[in-house]
């Protein structure tokens, strides 16, 4: 079964917080990268394979917050693969606590072939293709805004 | 006369790079925001008084990337006051490396008042609003959208 | 029974790592300071309250570094309480990976009071002298060593 | 004329304070790294070039920490060559502020080849040996301890 979402724990760590009090903005980038590379261990993958020439830079990446978290606050990460090309991921990922919305963002990967330097677009290694799909849900928003 | 940019030079330190032998996506966001606060400072105002009851928190933030930066490369960025309100700014961010369009960027901004943890949305402080303004650009482009 | 030490798991994540395909070394210091918290969660205790005016400043630390961690390393981290006074704790930290020693480092924190931005060396709460306490191994070592 | 110490000025960022309203300590560690990297291109070198099988981990570094830094502190930071042996460089830093010592660190790396994961003690290219030197106060320490 390819694996589509994935759902994890985490508590906030006292130097991803700032002199506002609450965690920098830029950690929330961080913590759905982390969960996105849980979601492909779940998958039986590794994003960053040793000696490997297949890369995945990000495209694009946003997030809108909602309230702050705080140092040892724990929150709940969840990412899902909301649409899949041959060459490109699109997730979206929610961040709660307590069931309140926290923030919501989305990140698009592109696979690369890397030689040296040059980073070229490539399409999936064919692994890939098996061990990682779209959520159903995602799936039926497509057809029904299609 | 009101800050509406600001352009500033940076080399990328080692740290920010990745296993992928790049800059990590998550320091982007954290460039822009140095140059923000660079914006502020040009117009004599810190974003972060101590002391102060009003606090400037992410409300969004979105980057594309194009190409990749490197362990030592200069880099611009340049960071220019799109809108405001009288509670919120939009900035836009390009960073571009020997003229190359390296990624784009925004990030809203939006003014609170702090009671210990509580954070309530506020209206600018006057001196604000004498000191920052959107860049002419963006005004006639409101104006052309309208 | 006051806490002495804590063993805690981990995982690198890809942002730890820098362009030579290694954990970054600024990063041992934040995995000790992790490990560090949790050891006071476990003794009931937060070393950042909301609104508290007491304060842990470190004044000292330091790692030596073996072997390298990469990503998605998994690895063990084990803090001590190697000495108290009534103003400040040293702890020392193994960092190992499939038993093998990764790094070893030691902190030393002391209390504070602050006034707005003044600080003022502190004597501890009372609640921290009957929840934390050195090791028995570190105080037979004092002993030894006297 | 081989260069032996850099001294360089820096801001501090806002995303490198934590919820204490100071720097986090782990910052320093950069901060000594940023300008060990500037003293590196002042003598001509990359500390990380592109496609090289050399490399320069860390294998110890310590800080104590006298006074806190704040958002937009400016600072001093001055790092000198202490000591070298044909595999080894040990490095000492101060960070001042307007006069005042904030802290003082120190830190050794060692040259390694790296060949896939594996790294091997190496010697430094002849290279290094004639654009890095100690310090003559270095030097005059060394002799007055021997």
């Amino acid at each position: 079964m390819p694996v589509s979402e994935y759902r994890g724990k985490r508590r906030v760590q006292f130097y991803e917080t700032d002199a506002a009090g609450i965690v920098h903005f830029s950690w929330f980038y961080r913590y759905m990268e982390e969960a996105e590379h849980a979601l492909w261990r779940e998958a039986g993958l590794s994003i960053h394979e040793p000696g490997s020439h297949i890369g995945w830079p990000r495209v694009a990446a946003s997030f809108e917050f909602v309230r702050p978290l705080r140092f040892e606050d724990e929150f709940d990460v969840h990412v899902r693969i909301a649409a899949m090309t041959t060459r490109t991921i699109r997730y979206t990922c929610t961040i709660e606590k307590d069931g309140a919305r926290i923030a919501s963002g989305s990140m698009t990967i592109m696979c690369v072939r890397r030689d040296g330097e040059k980073m070229e677009s490539a399409e999936f290694p064919h692994e890939i293709m098996t061990r990682l799909a779209p959520t159903s849900a995602s799936i039926l928003t497509e057809i029904s805004n299609a």
